[in-house]
Formats: C-alpha cells, sequence, structure tokens
C-alpha cells in the first residue's frame, strides 16, 4: 500500500514528524501537495467524505483518512514497529508524543503570539515578550523533562533501547530550535547532554542521513514553524 | 478498581474533560488533589516512577500511570464504552478530541498570549487583540468545523448515534465558550443550531445532569481555561 501524505508543500511544520516517521520506516508514500495538482488534492480531501480531517497533516491508507499529527503516528508507529508492541508502552509513546505537540504550539507561538492568520511584523513586539518568557521558563522546563526522561534509558530513547516514533519527533524538536533559536540553544548545550546525543544517533540513521540529504527534505525557512528571527534569540 | 485522578482542585480545566468521561460512566473514582493531603499526593505522582507525567491531568489506573487528557480519555473511552468498539471508529474520536484539545489552547491564549506564568492584567492589550481574532476567526472557524460533523448523524453525536467522550468534550467547550464569551456566542448561536442540541443533550443525561449540580462540579472562575473577561468578548 503506497500512503498518500498530504500536507503544505513549502515547510516541513506537524508534516515533517510524519515524513521522519515514513522515512525511517522505509514507508511508500507521495507527499501529495509536492506534485503536480497537488495543492488541488489536498483542498479537495480536506472537506471530503464521512469524516473530513480539520486541517494538514493528513494520511491517506487505503481507505483510511487520518488526521492530527499524533494519531497519524500512533497508526504509523504500531505498524512499522516505531513504537513497542506492549498497550501501555504504545500509549506512553503517544503520551510523550502528545507532550512534544504541546511544545510545539508553543514553539510556534514565540513568532505568533497574536495571530496565525497575521504576518510576524505585525505582532513582532508582542513575539518578543512571549519569545522572552519561553526562553527563560518554557524552553528550561520542557527540555529538562525531556532530559530526565532519556536518562532513564542511558544509550536509548523514550520507549528504551529501540527507537520509536517520539524519538524521530523529538530529534526534529532539538533540530528546529537550534534553527530557530542557535544562540539560546548553544548556551544551554551542556545542560541537556541526552538530547544531543539522541539528536545525533538519530540523524546517522542511514535511512534518516540519506532522507536529510535528499531534495525530500524541505530547508528549514521563515515559513514554517521553527523560525530564525534572532530578535526572538537569546 | 477506584481511579485515582490527579488535577488542580480550584479549577475544571483540563481536568473536567476527564471527570466528565469518568461520572458519565458512572466509575469509582477520588479526584485526589481535592481531598485532604491531596496536593502533596499530586506533587509526588508528577516527579514520579519510570514514566513520569509532563502535567496534569494525570490518571492512575491499578499500577497504570496516565497523562495528556486526549489519551486519558482514549484509555477510558475504550474500557467504558464511550468509543466506538471498531479500531477505526476509535481513532476517530481520538482525532475529533485532539481537535477539541488544539481549539482549547487557542481559547486559553485569548486571556494569556504571551506567557502562561503571568497573570491576565499583565498582558491585556496582547489578550485584547488575540481575542478579536480569537473571535473574528478561529471561532467559526472550529465551531463550524463541528456543526458540520453533527450534520453528518442528526440527534447523534460525533460518532454517530450513540454517546462518545469527545461529545461530553463538546458540551463542555460549548458550555465554556457561552461562560467565557456571552455575548458573541449568543449573537451566533443561531448558526450552530447542532452544536447546542447536543450541548442540551448532554446536560439533560442523568448523570452528567447530577453531576453539574452536584458540589463535584467546580464552578467556572477566572483562574481556568474558560474565563469571562468582558472586555475580551464582543
Amino acid at each position: 500500500m503506497r500512503y498518500e501524505l498530504y500536507y503544505w508543500p513549502q515547510i516541513q511544520g506537524r508534516g515533517e514528524f510524519i515524513r521522519l516517521a515514513l522515512e525511517e520506516a522505509d514507508a511508500d508514500y507521495v507527499d501529495v501537495a509536492r506534485t503536480k495538482g497537488g495543492m488541488d488534492k489536498m483542498m479537495r480531501v480536506l472537506g471530503s467524505g464521512q469524516r473530513p480531517p480539520f486541517a494538514p497533516p493528513v494520511l491517506k491508507a487505503g481507505k483510511l483518512l487520518l488526521a492530527q499529527t499524533a494519531m497519524i503516528l500512533f497508526y504509523l508507529g504500531n505498524r512499522h514497529g516505531l513504537a513497542p508492541k506492549d498497550e501501555f508502552g504504545r500509549f506512553w509513546v503517544h503520551q510523550c508524543q502528545l507532550t512534544l505537540l504541546d511544545f510545539l504550539v508553543e514553539i510556534h507561538d514565540t513568532h505568533h503570539p497574536i495571530a496565525s492568520g497575521l504576518y510576524y511584523k505585525d505582532q513582532k513586539p508582542e513575539a518578543q515578550r512571549r519569545a522572552g518568557g519561553f526562553r527563560a521558563s518554557r524552553l528550561p522546563k520542557y527540555l529538562g523533562y525531556f532530559e530526565k526522561l532519556l536518562a532513564k534509558h542511558p544509550r536509548g530513547g523514550l520507549a528504551g533501547a529501540k527507537l520509536c516514533y517520539a524519538d524521530l519527533s523529538l530529534f526534529q524538536t532539538i533540530e528546529g530550535l537550534t534553527y530557530a533559536f542557535p544562540s539560546t540553544m548553544s548556551r544551554a548545550r551542556s545542560r541537556y547532554p541526552r538530547l544531543h546525543a539522541l539528536h545525533d544517533r538519530v540523524s546517522a540513521r542511514p535511512r534518516i542521513a540519506a532522507y536529510l540529504n535528499s531534495r525530500r527534505r524541505i530547508r528549514f525557512n521563515e515559513l514554517g514553524i521553527f523560525r530564525h528571527y534572532p530578535e526572538l534569540d537569546e
């Protein structure tokens, strides 16, 4: 079965968490909105069916249409060996993923605290206030939490020795934060050795490394969730 | 088995989505932080175990410790007949719940657009800007989406004829929005007849009605997620 992924074609965004899982699983998929006429197809999928999705990312798996990043990863993780086999292990990885996605909203809102429908330039002073609080308290709270989790599995990931999809998402989060807040992340590096070690191990995995070097990997840019605005960094 | 729910004792917050499911299921549970010494117990649970939760709500079910509202509801829904029996039906209800929780973050951030660690009074101008955009575009987008979903099941809920936990959460969302934005919600009432009908059907269910009239139901207040600040309403 060839999966169809529907996501905004110009950005990594939430779609990237799905792409990383599909790539690590060596799954057959097409990134529909990046193909010719794909945006029209995506718009049709969004309003369609008995169970229409609210927003991308959307994954079509045969007749099944799934939305919500964490839901899609729960589905893919179970089918491609990217989650533990026991139910409670699966719940745990899903729970980690949901916490990472809560973090992601806060990361996004550093540059869009007022409205996602406005440009960054129309909410710059508010963004600077929000980013200040984010760097001072929310960023260390989340990173400290995940660092503590990794301490329970030296040389492993969030679910233990075997890689899970939330490890891929944690890699992407560290990668994105390093792009968006290079100075903050560089100063704090020594506080999060396990997060950085996991990041490096994930990026060295053969399929992930090949993906990151491919044209399938969209570059970070200032349309996405992780944006580099120097005035929001330290 | 008696469930132990851990959540902030002064507010409905995210815990309320769990409480509503437990009440409708007539499940045996204790709202730990509202008992004597309960806050200390909650603080111990937050840092504990091999799989420590990031934040409340947390549900202890025997030896199992679950966090993340949507994850807890997924677990409870399957065990208490508040979700469809088939896997894809369960996925669908979970997906609806995740979308409702995305909505909830946006509702919260109308009064806390800059930092959850600051008081409302320290972010009032920003809150007015954010609330304006919320009322004009985000609120109708989410409500319109759920209204459209309900149109697929006349006289039913998000999963069809049988009540699911996401219907309870949708009730709570409408209830909270009506508290927080009475003028906006009153004006828009005729646009969302199905949402209001579902709200009324849920609140008339015997166990829910009994709960809402009990002391177990915390009143809405200005410490919670749904806050009534007239200057943020129309």
